[in-house]
């Protein structure tokens, strides 16, 4: 882990990461924000916070005011990167939602992607671990929430992950990918074009499949109603019904006038901390 | 007035405008953000914030958390952008301290500047005149703040015009530009070399000329220590002398581990919208 850069912040420090990732096969970059209460060598509960397309490690912490937040409740905040960078495979930046900064949180399948987009993996299986031997955290407080295709892979991080992550929480999510655009060019790339390859990455799908409520002390779904991206890609209303199908609590809450960005995310930031600090808590 | 864009925040509406110049004479930019007490009908206190070097109209209103704490308090927020854009005059773009996005808030002097370059005209003669007319605002409760060479521009029109602004506050201002390189380089380029033009553009000299307090409820400013343009470019200690010299209350604080950057701001924000706050209510 090399320090990139600190920032006093809210009586606690905002670090910019980089290390050599074995999953991933190249330097990785994220972030971490640790409250003052961490930096007084208290073990404080914390929350991987997975961002949107073509953001990076530091766009939450930049955009979503959450440190002031996280500063008065004793919250670590971690944030990686979207994707690999420098893979220099051919187009892997012709577009904005595919290939860099497009990551999707899932482990490629095919070539040429398979060798370095392995994000799912790099974060269960190598910057959470690294982070819990280093940080005052402690693996039985980690929440993971997220914005648009980090709302799914939140989402599907929980679901594939409840040992790891106790609390959940997403803004806008890319909720049924298999059902979209955006999900169905990021699955065909990825995983290839055999659908029952997707279901692993769908969070409606996941959810459809459990035989109890994986978070039963709830869910919490933030969607504005000026999204213009509601309709077409993100169907919070199918990850409903399969909450539904299984008693998952879930609290959806739809706000008129807000749209797809961190406007909306500062808004509501504060709801989420919350969220996961009384589950992490209890 | 066009509204280019607009965002639903914190029970507010964050909004960005071009408008034509005629101070100017090119479109420029500027932010505004309404309270839900603005957008209720309710007259409010409003605080223009100046930013620094390499920003915009943006800026701040992206990274400086402060539409949490307006929606609390009912201010409205107003930010213009940091100089011309599109003047295409040869070499506007060549450095970061001099032309585009580094307009120091003062009305250039010097060809080929003075046509465009006139941004202290441009906020007291124009945005301001218009913005009182158009936005649920009134002319007896404005502030003005700033960063850096935004906490310049804010202490130099306050100085100026305490007809206009009610209250001042900065961040890590340039305090003393006739006595640093950011300021002698842009006095120089936009006011010439002749010094005697640059005093009414230099806070600290402004201060020291006062016959009497001008703001006697108190300026506040804040600065971290690991400010790395602290030493150099700064000089909080001359503007705090020359206040001494007229008995304007100042609270200069000190922040130890605090940078130059938007997380200092983010921390402090809340302070400043407060001291504003009380000072436009009182």
């Amino acid at each position: 882990m090399t320090l990139l850069s600190q920032h006093a912040c809210h009586g606690g420090v905002q670090r910019f990461y980089q290390h050599e990732s074995t999953e991933i096969g190249l330097p990785m970059r994220f972030s971490v924000y640790l409250p003052p209460q961490a930096m007084a060598g208290e073990t404080c509960p914390a929350i991987i916070y997975l961002a949107g397309l073509t953001c990076t490690e530091e766009t939450f912490m930049i955009k979503a005011g959450a440190q002031a937040i996280a500063a008065c409740e004793g919250i670590i905040l971690i944030t990686p990167d979207t994707s690999p960078r420098n893979a220099k495979i051919p187009g892997d930046s012709d577009a904005w939602d595919f290939g860099v900064a497009a990551g999707f949180y899932l482990d490629a399948t095919q070539a040429p992607w398979n060798k370095h987009y392995r994000m799912h993996s790099y974060i269960v299986a190598e910057l959470l671990p690294m982070l819990l031997a280093s940080l005052p955290m402690d693996k039985s407080r980690v929440g993971i929430m997220g914005h648009s295709m980090g709302g799914h892979g939140a989402l599907v991080l929980a679901l594939r992950h409840p040992e790891l992550f106790s609390s959940v929480s997403a803004f806008a999510p890319i909720a049924a990918p298999s059902q979209c655009p955006w999900g169905q060019k990021a699955f065909t790339g990825y995983l290839g074009t055999d659908e029952s390859a997707w279901a692993d990455y769908d969070a409606t799908a996941l959810m459809q499949k459990q035989s109890q409520p994986p978070f039963p002390k709830g869910i919490l779904i933030d969607q504005g109603f000026a999204d213009k991206f509601l309709v077409e890609q993100l169907h919070p209303e199918a990850f409903k019904t399969a909450c539904t199908s299984v008693q998952q609590p879930l609290t959806l809450r739809y706000h008129e006038g807000y749209d797809h960005g961190y406007y909306f995310i500062n808004t509501f930031i504060e709801d989420h901390l919350l969220h996961h600090k009384q589950q992490l808590s209890s």
